[in-house]
């Protein structure tokens, strides 16, 4: 297939900034930007940041070919020594970000890049590309993990991704997420994360009637048919039928049926009256698995409803977050390097104002800490520090709301942890990076730090990110 | 970048029933299969297709790599010979689809494939991924494109996108849509589409102020300079700020400014004030653009408000289609060939009943006609016939609602158009593919053949789709 350079995936106006900055001699300059969300998306009370390992990959093999300098030349809008510059390209700065699975809050930055200002422009567009996607479908298959209640949920939206990427990637957020299993072959064959499938309506209907399209199926697979059973009637027809192929086939080999799927209908009543008709056949420990445009939602007004499903196959409502499609990251300079008189350097933050007080930003080159209670673990806030402030755990702190700052709050036996890691050095990996299964696990473990009251689905408590008195006082500075 | 082998990214159960075909002796069953869709995006009269050339992409490189087999094997699922069939898989199929850009309605199939049961099956996932995608992204665009009312629009959304693939085939889309340019550089690279871009609030706030930033970004682009005035205030610093650069720089070169962007703010009061200033300073020809979390709503009631702007950029509501993030194409089998008494083959038809009516498939491998009016050019209906049927438009044609069939209609002065075209013939592609901007084109003209009463935005006029007498009977003779 075709393949694109992803460095020439970014906006326009990154390449002819870059070339500004080329000619102003704004090249070298250092600069540093936070990569941070403004909403959560869904009303809910946290998120999940994710695509870190996409992101690392792009920077390391961040480069532009001859084509793509050719093609730019002939935009007739760059200098000569620009495009050499480009030719030669590679990231040298700095980047620090939270671990892929981390439960992140808004306007707390989830990635900072510190670099000469064409090379931390330039990755703008691709960075946010990677984070706004996957993590928008790590945090809504969080909720629909969460809503299944310990049953499993399997992701089955790749025909109504947004384009491959969106299916491939968009599983592989969906497992860091929660998700027990995917549709997606590539996705097991890239991430490692259980491809499963049976059967479609299509395989039903291929037969000369459903009883013989089941019986073929469950010779083929004895031992994990799982058989679709709404192509006509599911309680007329379907279930009887399966019942029928499960007698004829498996019994007699002594296989156990693995489970019948319903793909639409009234799924909660059906999955009840299949339930006692399963176990009057003698198969009470055949699964019932449901799909058909399920959400957090309708999962947990189907469990709230008594359904007897075991496990859940969700599409089109993950795979694009339906009911909220847009993560809403950004990108914005908060600080630039300067020489000081003593012939070192200082960093000057930056802010931008904007007239929705919700878009000014929070400037400086910073450090997240998250405090968490030392006898339950359980997450208390978050707290933004200046990037040379360092948390003194071993006594009462006292944080506050950095709008209504008459709002204050002491905190005593906690222990502080940083959350942003060093992830490039120099341009250079230092990174770890941990396996696929690992960021599944660490996420789930995330989760779990975080009261009962901030994982509602509607109305959740609000989690605090303050800003450390230092931190407060240089905004403050920038906006009186 | 890492590339995946695409004819992987397919459903796990594409290949549980392609190996349950060959195991049951329907490997070279002929099947057709019909994708179409139910739903219109945004309660819309109609919608675009989009998605075919990275269709015919797909189906020229789907095999099965040394790899691809070994991970297959690993899985313990398949049987060796259905391994082996996969090592040396190939298309060689027919397709048959309408030419990307046109304008379809739910029920109607946009793309057949007639192909050998597993081949057919294995495509599904992908087919519909492409076109569940690009045609959600041209329907939205259309929308936005024409809520502007001959103002250009400009595809901003990269960020928010769903992934690499959102970003670049999607903007693909937007362009087909009805989108004059995007902001994202490799689609230019790739299909041609304009990519422009000029500054975001980073290059404002590298400076020391806002004059020194537009200065400087004149003096680098002293042809081409869009100023973004709302990093601190509009009125009283961004438009002053820029008239300033315009008259120290731009003038005393003989240059005109391009533009400046607003991207914030209560944007048709301040485009209304800003107009007035710039006017006032002598720049009547410099244009407004506005952004920021745009959608045809908001850009129609922009306008009927009187806002005076030139040219909208739109981000995330358009290339994830914010407001419907998911177009619901399917793919069901709509009939298999079967050995004939005399030797040869005939066509049986197969359906897909449901408890849901909405969900009742049409049967057989059908033909689409469209019906113009000689008159005024305009469409007036769609009609699904049997594959062996032709329409004569030299005299009357009675049409029918398939639903409610006393509601007849007869058509006359009129002439009818097949929509579906030969796109592969037994696995070799035999359709000559039109250039990007000739599918730009075309959908333009695709849209303008339908009455105003199809192309509101709410409540449109219900365009009909019906089905001839033959191919009702076929169905009635299947349902009843």
């Amino acid at each position: 297939m075709k393949s694109f350079n992803y460095t020439m995936l970014c906006d326009f106006y990154e390449l002819t900034m870059g070339n500004g900055y080329f000619k102003s001699g704004l090249k070298d300059k250092i600069t540093y930007f936070d990569l941070f969300f403004r909403q959560i998306p869904d009303g809910g009370g946290f998120a999940i940041s994710c695509g870190l390992s996409q992101i690392i990959e792009y920077i390391r093999d961040l480069h532009f070919d001859k084509e793509d300098i050719d093609f730019l030349r002939a935009k007739n809008t760059f200098d000569e020594g620009f495009l050499e510059y480009l030719a030669g390209f590679k990231f040298t700065g700095d980047i620090y970000a939270v671990p892929e699975g981390t439960v992140v809050f808004p306007n707390e930055p989830l990635i900072i890049v510190r670099a000469p200002a064409i090379q931390a422009q330039l990755v703008e567009t691709y960075l946010l590309l990677i984070i706004n996607h996957q993590s928008l479908i790590a945090t809504k298959a969080n909720r629909i993990a969460r809503a299944a209640q310990g049953r499993a949920v399997s992701e089955f939206g790749s025909r109504r991704a947004h384009g491959a990427d969106a299916a491939i990637y968009g599983a592989r957020a969906a497992g860091i997420g929660g998700c027990a299993a995917t549709a997606c072959t590539v996705a097991e064959q890239k991430f490692g994360f259980p491809a499963t499938g049976t059967m479609a309506h299509s395989w039903v209907q291929m037969f000369d009637d459903e009883y013989e399209a089941f019986k073929t199926y469950c010779e083929c697979y004895p031992d994990s048919a799982t058989l679709l059973v709404d192509t006509y009637n599911v309680l007329e027809s379907g279930i009887p039928n399966a019942i029928r192929a499960f007698n004829n086939v498996l019994k007699p080999k002594g296989f156990r049926p693995q489970g019948v799927r319903i793909d639409s209908g009234d799924i909660t009543y059906l999955s009840k009256k299949a339930r006692k008709m399963l176990d009057a056949a003698g198969y009470p420990d055949c699964k019932i698995v449901a799909s058909n445009s399920l959400d957090e939602y309708i999962i947990r007004d189907m469990i709230f409803q008594g359904a007897r499903v075991d496990l859940f196959g969700v599409g089109e409502r993950l795979i694009t977050s339906r009911s909220t499609p847009v993560f809403g990251g950004v990108y914005k300079l908060c600080a630039v390097e300067q020489a000081d008189d003593a012939g070192g350097v200082k960093i000057i933050p930056k802010i931008k104002i904007s007239e929705n007080v919700t878009k000014v930003t929070t400037p400086h080159f910073k450090k997240l800490y998250r405090l968490y209670d030392r006898e339950s673990g359980k997450a208390i806030a978050d707290q933004l520090c200046v990037y040379d402030e360092t948390i003194d755990d071993s006594r009462d702190l006292v944080i506050f709301d950095p709008d209504y700052t008459w709002k204050k709050k002491t905190v005593g036996n906690f222990y502080a942890k940083e959350l942003l890691v060093p992830i490039f050095k120099n341009g250079e990996l230092v990174y770890d990076e941990p396996s696929y299964d690992e960021i599944r696990a660490y996420c789930a473990e995330q989760v779990e730090t975080l009261w009962d009251e901030i994982k509602r689905f509607e109305n959740p408590h609000k989690y605090y990110v303050d800003l450390s008195q230092k931190l407060w006082n240089v905004k403050a500075a920038l906006l009186f």
